[in-house]
C-alpha cells in the first residue's frame, strides 16, 4: 500500500486550479509511478466561490489558511507576491510542513530567510516551478548535471517577451502594437512591466545563477534591461547579419567572477536557442563535462506550471516516505565564486545602430572613435533609411570589447553633431 | 563534514576514464554541491597497463574485480556487453552495493532480472547514462515529469546515425561514402551494425518506453529499421516537401496500447527536433500536463556520458547518506498499458518513392491502388530522373492510413510492370 500524504494548496488561481486538477485526475498514474498517494486536503483562498472551471469535492475549499496548513503534510504556496506568500511559507515551515512554491520573486528577494527557516525546521522547500514552468531545469541543474562545473547558462525564460519578439519578427511589427494585441489575447498582463522590463527574467536568472555557483546572490547584482525599447529595425538588421534577438538571462563563470545579466541579446540565427519561438521557454546549460545541453518547454500556463509543482510535491512526499527530508536541501551554500562582476567590467561583443546624417566623413569619424578605444569592428552595414531625409542607419558589430571602453566610445559618439537619434546598443552572445 | 563513499569502476575504457577523471578532478565541486565525498577506490580491468591518457594514483588500478567490488559502496559497471557485465552487476548487488551502469543493451535484454536482484538486495541500480548520454532524460522522465501521463516520446538517440544523416544532407552524399568517412574519423565503429541498423536506438527506446508506461517490455516488441538503406534522394525530396529525415525512436500511447518503433522518420523541417544535427541527441517528451518538452545534448563521448554516470553515483550516495536506498527503485512496475501494438496494426502517414517507367497511365494506376485501399494522398510530386532513362521518380505523401492497408497496397504496386526498382517507404511523424 502506498503511503498517503495530505496536500494543501494556498491560492486558488490559475496554477492552483491546475495543481488541484492533477491531484484529482492524475493521482492514479502518480501513485503507480511513485508509490505515494497524494490527497488534496485543502485549497485555501479568500475567494472560494468564484468558478475556476474545476469541480472540487466538498470540504476541500476553505478560507482558513492556518487550519489548512495544520492539516497538511505538504503545503503548496501559489498566492504569489512577496508579502502574505512569505508569511504562509514561514508558517508552514515553522509547523514542520514541507513547502512547494512557484514564487520566483519571493525567492529572489527573500530566499536566504526562507532557506534558513526550512533548515531550522528540518523541512523541504521545493521550487522547480519558479523557473521555466514545466521544464525540470532546477532538478536538471542540481542533480542531473551535478558532476559539472557550470560554465554558462542562457535562458529564454519569459514567455510573454518571447511571444512579443517572435511576432515583431514574423510580422515586422512594432513593439507597442504587438504588446497591445498580446494584452488583448491574454499573453501579456494589463500591467506588463514585470515581464517586458525584464524583472521576471531577472528573478529566474538570480535563482539559476545562485544554484549554478553555490551562493545566493539575490536580485541586486543582476543587471536588467527589458524589451520595451526593442525596435523592429534592429530585428531586421540582426537577421541580415545572421542573428536573432532574444531576451536572455545570461549567467557566466568569467574567470572566477560571476556574470548575471538580462537584456535583449543577439544570438546566432541557426542555434536551437534562437529557434525557440512564441511563448515557449528554453534554457541552455553548458557544463565542463556534459558540454552544451538545452531544455525546452512551456514556461508558463496552468497545466505546465502545475506539472512542475506536482513533481515537487512527489519529491517531498518521497522524502517523507523514506525519511530523507532535505535529502537535497532548498539551497546548499558552497560558493565556487563569491563575486558578481559589475557590468562596467564585463567584456562582450556589441551590436550598434546609429542614425546619422548622410554626409562625408561620418563612418570615418565614428570608426575612428572606436579604433581609439581599441574596439575592433567585425562587420558594418550602412542602410539607406526612409524614416528621415538625409539620414542613414549605420549598423556595426564589434569583436569582444570591455563594456567600459564601449561606454566611453558611445559617450564620445553621442556628442557628435551627426547623430539624428541616440545610438542603439545591444550585446551579442555567440553560443 | 560530508560523508565519504568508495566508488569502484569496472571497465577502464573511454567512459571509465571519463568517470575517473571527474571523480579525481571535480570532487571538490561535487562535494560543495551535494555534500558527499566520492572516493575513487578502485578501477578494475583486465588491462591496467595501457595508457588511457589520465594519471591514476597508485593502488587504484586492479585486475581483481571481486576485491574491487567488496571495497566499494558504489560499483560502476562500464564493461559493456551482456555477459560478464551482467555477472559483475549481480555480484555487486548481491554484495549489497549500489550499482551504476550505462549498459543499455544489458538493461533492454535482462532488465527484469537485474531489477529483481536490486530489489532482493535492497540496493540502488541507476542507469541515467544508458539513454542519451549526458542528457538527464531518465531523471526528467521519472521525476521532473512524474505528474504527467506520457503521450509521446520521439528520440534522436544515436549520435553516429545523426552524424551520418546530417552529412548526407549537407553534402548530398551517399550513405556508404559518409559511413566510410565517419569510420575514419572515429564517429562510427569498424562494425557499425549496432548503430546504423537501429539496434542501439531500439535498446534506448525499450528503456524509455518501459519507464514511460510502467511495464518492462524488453527489446522484442520494438520494431527496428536502421539507416543502411537511406538514399540521399529521399533526403532531398523530403526537404522539398518540408521535412527532414531522422532516425527516431518512436514511443506512443495509442489508445491504450503502446507503440515502440525505430525507423528513419520524416519530421517537419522547422521543428526543433529536426534541427538537432551532427552527433547530438535530442528527446521530445509530450505529457498531458506539461505539453511538449525537449531535452538536448551530447548523447555519447567520454565526458558527457561520464557526467550522467557521476550524477547517478551522487544520487546513490545521497540515498546511502539519508538512509533512503531505493527512494526511486530501478524500476517500479505499475503498468498503464500492458500491450505493445503490432506494426501491422499501427496507423501512420507515409512517404513513398517509386521509380517507374515514364509512360502514360502510371500515376493513374498507382493512385487507383491507393484509393482502393482508402489511402488518401496529401501530396505528390513527379521528378524527372537522370539515373535511369525513360524513368521518373514519383514521390507520394499520404494522410494517416493503417499499416496493413499500406502493405497490401505496396504488394499490389510491387507487381506492376512499371516498377524500375522496389518502392521506398518511410513513415512521417508530425510533431
Amino acid at each position: 500500500m502506498p503511503e498517503e500524504y495530505n496536500v494543501t494548496i494556498i491560492g486558488f488561481g490559475t496554477v492552483g486550479a491546475g495543481v488541484a486538477d492533477i491531484l484529482l485526475n492524475n493521482s492514479e498514474v502518480i501513485t503507480r509511478r511513485s508509490n505515494v498517494k497524494l490527497n488534496l486536503k485543502h485549497i485555501a483562498d479568500l475567494d472560494i466561490t468564484t468558478d475556476r472551471g474545476i469541480k472540487i469535492p466538498d470540504g476541500i475549499l476553505t478560507t482558513n489558511t492556518a487550519e489548512a496548513i495544520k492539516d497538511a503534510d505538504i503545503v503548496v504556496e501559489l498566492v504569489g507576491g512577496t508579502t502574505v506568500a512569505k508569511k504562509f511559507i514561514l508558517d508552514a515551515l515553522n509547523n514542520g510542513k514541507a513547502v512547494v512554491t512557484a514564487n520566483k520573486a519571493l525567492l529572489a528577494l527573500h530566499g536566504e530567510e526562507l532557506f534558513a527557516a526550512a533548515e531550522k525546521s528540518d523541512s523541504d522547500l521545493c521550487y522547480e516551478a519558479s523557473v521555466a514552468g514545466g521544464i525540470p531545469i532546477i532538478k536538471s541543474l542540481r542533480e542531473g548535471l551535478a558532476a559539472n562545473r557550470i560554465r554558462r547558462i542562457y535562458g529564454i525564460m519569459n514567455g510573454t517577451c518571447n511571444y512579443i519578439i517572435t511576432r515583431m519578427e514574423r510580422e515586422n511589427a512594432d513593439f507597442a502594437s504587438v504588446l497591445a494585441d498580446a494584452q488583448k489575447l491574454g499573453y501579456a498582463e494589463a500591467n506588463p512591466s514585470l515581464d517586458i522590463d525584464g524583472f521576471d527574467t531577472a528573478h529566474k536568472t538570480a535563482i539559476l545563477g545562485s544554484l549554478a555557483f553555490g551562493k545566493w546572490f539575490g536580485l541586486d547584482p543582476v543587471h536588467v534591461e527589458g524589451i520595451r525599447d526593442l525596435d523592429s529595425r534592429d530585428i531586421v538588421y540582426a537577421q541580415e547579419m545572421g542573428y536573432r534577438i532574444k531576451l536572455l538571462g545570461v549567467i557566466k563563470n568569467d574567470e572566477g567572477k560571476v556574470q548575471m545579466r538580462v537584456h535583449p541579446t543577439l544570438i546566432p540565427r541557426d542555434s536551437l536557442l534562437a529557434n525557440i519561438s512564441d511563448v515557449f521557454n528554453g534554457v541552455m546549460v553548458e557544463g565542463d563535462n556534459v558540454g552544451q545541453t538545452l531544455f525546452y518547454g512551456r514556461g508558463a500556463g496552468r497545466s505546465a506550471t502545475a506539472s512542475a509543482v506536482v513533481a515537487d510535491i512527489i519529491d517531498a512526499a518521497l522524502n517523507l516516505k523514506t525519511g530523507a527530508k532535505r535529502r537535497i536541501p532548498a539551497f546548499r551554500p558552497g560558493a565556487q565564486f563569491e563575486q558578481v562582476l559589475p557590468m562596467k567590467d564585463i567584456t562582450s561583443r556589441y551590436y550598434l545602430r546609429l542614425e546619422v546624417k548622410d554626409c562625408p566623413g561620418v563612418i570615418a569619424s565614428i570608426t575612428q572613435i572606436l579604433a581609439d578605444r581599441n574596439i575592433s569592428i567585425s562587420s558594418l552595414i550602412q542602410h539607406e533609411t526612409k524614416t528621415e531625409a538625409h539620414s542613414v542607419s549605420l549598423v556595426i558589430l564589434t569583436h569582444p570589447a570591455p563594456e567600459n571602453q564601449m561606454n566611453a566610445a558611445l559617450a564620445e559618439i553621442g556628442v557628435l553633431s551627426i547623430n539624428q537619434s541616440p545610438v542603439k546598443l545591444m550585446r551579442i552572445e555567440d553560443l
